[in-house]
């Protein structure tokens, strides 16, 4: 548990808040000058006045601040659906060990059972993030079970049947009456919801469509703006535009950020912390004494 | 898992995305043709001048947003409920793949259990696009079986059914103990689930009332939107009028187009892809080699 | 599943959408007949100016239309709540037949219990509609069950109960094993869930008061209306004014209906599609011949 | 069930909705009043004018309705919340009962059982009520069980611990099997559920805070609103403001109201006939002809 | 079960709601004083003029209620989440104390079965607000285990392992048939739950970049709102501002609160309240004389 110290709202106004501002940097740089050109010209485009007045903007802008919420709304309940299947994976696994250390007579036998769970985790992590399927199993799993895994395309559903035999092996041995083995399945069937679960979510984007749409809309708006203002607020325009671009962009670029929450931008779920967190957990079950607490990062810093 | 790479934020403004902007381009090249008609005639109808001002299109316009932020809301639910359904088939059949394997003794017949898995998801697939109901069965099951589907009114309910006596008559074998017997109920009550809930959002649309009343108020709204504006931006008019026009004609066009999720439309759901997702993990669990990841489409082109 | 063929964009601005236009018929001509007397009367009433403006409105109409957003999606709720649970009972009885079929071994005795779950169906359905309680039940169970749900309070939960006692009936005659039998009570269960829940849509209905308040706001609004408006658009006040009242009026009165939907309206649930829906999945799950699909009606002409 | 006829549009307008009228009838009289006052003052409180405009209130009031339509969002949230645990108390109490009479052979002893639950029901409304513990019990339970109930803190929950006695006892005296009396435990873990769920609504109200922010930013408003009008609506003033007013205050009076649902008021949960409901239908159950239904009140005319 | 007296309304015009009012203090004399400045300076900053009108505030005041809207309903959800589960861990206490009294044999046994559950629910306490792990231990569970907790790192984990083996005891003993034991995994079950949700929401923030768009979104804009004031509304420029920025910084600030709901702030969640709720229940059901309950505080004085 990290108690996280709330900083001063004066630090916060100069925070920088890491990828998101290097990102939007260009199209903000872009809207601010353009806003600064329209000044210089009076709000003429090559000797025509453009004949904007920010009746238009108003009508506009409320729609889009709707469609943009929307769109913050949809990623962010992707990313925190996401979070939910990480500490559902964290709970079932707990459930599981827990259950093989209670309900099964395996003694020993256990430590391979949970060392296998670890290996649960590592693969769907492989999977979510697009490395190499058996990275980090050495030590966990035999040999020749992580030569299969290299070659697999549901590595992690390879793993969860292993779970299982582990199971139907006490089972058969009598080292668990049929009645509390069958229990077992229902963690087990929490580790196969967690799996589908993450797929979904990774294989299942927003429509891109409206992300177009939306991504349009801002853009448009934001270089139409200055017409709109420069015969009211004047030597002002660029001020209000860099202001109304910024909200728009950097909301519009993190929703952008979040809606894939399995990815490696600063935003993004720390998948790594996470994962040592369920091993260390299983390890002190075990009466191991677990690795200390991984910070994802300096977040309040960099992010 | 397929990692999507990010279109740069220059590039989406150019992007085609393929039906949308076809079904909507009647419509908006009406609209903004009506509003540079507007323009040349100084907004007077047939000699008498239309004394519209943009504050009555700023009062509908809230409204309007506020009630396409409903549409496009319960629209993405319905097809994210879509998709969630979908993705527990995937947990559901490689439960039920699972358990057969580690709970009974069934040995070779679960390769047959698990192939009549994979009809009852073509079926369902069928039953969802409209397609005859046998289509890609064959080798799946035995023929009689699929002469028997071609003329069922609900299909995969007669292959879940199917399902249940192969646990059935695994338990009167002796291959699986009862009381691990009933707990196979739970995913194939899983896929009873689906079924369900699948054939409820394709036979329950939006209240046709709504999308009738919306979209009125939409095309209503574009179509006056030139008399209210042309008097204080004069030649700006049809621009604003085809971007505003352009923003919620697509919006509409989209919401209805992923409020039928099963349809065959570019932003509907890959049924296809996702069939053969299922069939290769199942294939992998029963130590075959799957066939590769089939791409829905190359999205980021063509939709 | 019946494919819906979605209609012409400019079709449906002239579809007529049934109940509702005539509905709010009346106070549609009220409103706009009086923005046309004040139009004429140069917004005086009874020789003295009334001195509003539109702004008052546009403060009003935001608050409007979120507040009606907020019934709309009440309402919705409401309506898709019910649809899920009748969804329920479709996949909840199919469960129970499909059990009955492969965990006993009733034989013939299925059908009838089949037919007592029609027939829950049914008195579920007399129920939510007002309908005498045992409307339809004739041929399903015996007369003398039919007499005492005649006069039955709750009758539903009767039929239930007689469920409960077949599969009491097939475990003390030994034709199905307890650890199976307790399974059934899953699917009664989720009978019971369906019951509860259609009784507590039917019974609770949106706090009345809410009604009231959004109804006078909207009714007021709209009366008002032609006084802000009649100085800066004229002779287009009534237009504006129908336009306004059209949209609120139609969405409140929509709302009205869907929000108590097990009625007999158009846009109710077609409860009695629905049952035979489910009467026809559970006769072919018992080798007979279903019958066709009733089309609720011809929901893009009529509604 | 109990099919309420609609009122007619124009009776709506005129009915009294009860409690919330009087409730804030005299903010709404002041505010008016201020209003009528600040017109025959002509905006100079004190011989100073005060210069305020409609934009500001512009800028507030979308800001306004926007968290009004948060608070009447969570409240609507928590009155609903409460009105499903009750709804599931009904089902759960059902499923008790039905699960009593199929499932063990406790033949007469049943109605005990269902009498213990009928004082579950009693207490936990006299516990949300703020009641007398022990209130209405008689007849129910045995006088020393009333007497232990009467200085109980947590009264329903002994309750429950009695009806899961009454389910040992049975299984001790072998009326029911093992494997079915652990099935009893879900309806109980429901009724569980359904006291912690009824315990944290009462015990954990919206954070003062909000509501605090959101009553003064409401009554600010509208005292500031007729000096914002007085300029540009003169003597129309008063009505606008009585208008806004009226809006706002009930909506803010009614979610005040609903937000603690087990209260006495005219529109909180009826808890007296929802326990008569329940407690007609186990009689029913138990072959006893019930109560006819109770009403909660004449909704239409009094509230 | 607390009733609470409503306040009157005037009164909650001048209640103090402790730490808001301290937290936002400082930037609200800033925002209300630089008003002050412009309005002496007619606008100008260093003898120029900006030219700032209402309109781009009207643009960006929609936007800005709208994501903060976003964020408050974000932040109240993490809240009522974490109250629901710390409501779960009392329903799931008093489940598996009842289940200890009535499905096992173990007599006395259950008195150390239901401290051990206590002794979860305070670790889960001290985990969440960051104090020494073993905190209030003594009396509920040995020495050995006691200090054992001290050091561990997932202390709540341990303890929940420890109830499992008590029950694992009693069956290995005879008190309790394995078909009556596996049941009692649904409560540790949900023990597990609790942990894994608290720790989710207290490891997972909203992202923070979203904070910080929101908070220099808010501040900009209260900052720049005098100058497009001032020109329309003059001397009551300072009042708008205060106003706007009241709501604006109290309705950031306290979501800001709400949002780590495990924190020791007036707005947090009453753990000790809580925990010592859990304890009185338990020990009720054990037949001991629970403490009265615990006052979390004043509310409607110091919050």
């Amino acid at each position: 548990m990290i108690v996280r110290p709330r900083p001063h709202w004066l630090h916060l106004l100069f925070v920088r808040h890491g990828s998101i501002i290097y990102r939007i940097f260009p199209q903000l740089l872009f809207t601010t000058g353009l806003a600064g050109v329209v000044v210089l010209a009076h709000g003429q485009l090559f000797h025509w006045k453009v004949t904007l007045t920010s009746s238009p903007f108003s009508l506009m802008g409320v729609a889009l601040a709707i469609f943009l919420g929307f769109r913050i709304n949809a990623s962010y309940d992707r990313y925190w659906e996401a979070r939910k299947l990480w500490g559902r994976l964290l709970i079932e696994s707990r459930n599981l060990t827990r259950q093989a250390l209670t309900l099964t007579s395996a003694g020993e036998g256990v430590r391979e059972f949970a060392l296998t769970q670890i290996a649960f985790v590592r693969t769907l992590r492989n999977q979510l993030r697009g490395l190499p399927r058996a990275q980090g199993l050495d030590g966990l799993i035999p040999k020749e079970r992580i030569e299969r895994l290299a070659s697999a395309r549901f590595a992690p559903s390879l793993v969860l049947l292993w779970l299982s035999e582990w199971v139907r092996d006490r089972r058969e041995r009598g080292e668990i009456e049929p009645i509390l083995a069958q229990r077992m399945e229902t963690p087990l069937g929490g580790f196969s919801d967690v799996l589908g679960g993450c797929e979904r979510i990774a294989s299942t984007p927003l429509p891109f469509t409206y992300s177009v749409i939306l991504h349009r809309t801002v853009y448009l708006y934001c270089m139409m703006l200055p017409f709109g203002l420069v015969d009211s607020i004047g030597l002002m325009t660029p001020i209000v535009v860099a202001f109304v671009s910024y909200t728009f962009f950097a909301l519009e670029a993190l929703s952008d950020e979040i809606e894939e929450p399995f990815g490696n931008m600063p935003n993004d779920l720390p998948l790594d912390a996470m994962t040592a967190g369920i091993e260390a957990s299983l390890r002190e079950m075990l009466g191991e004494v677990p690795a200390p607490a991984m910070l994802p990062d300096a977040r309040y810093v960099l992010s």
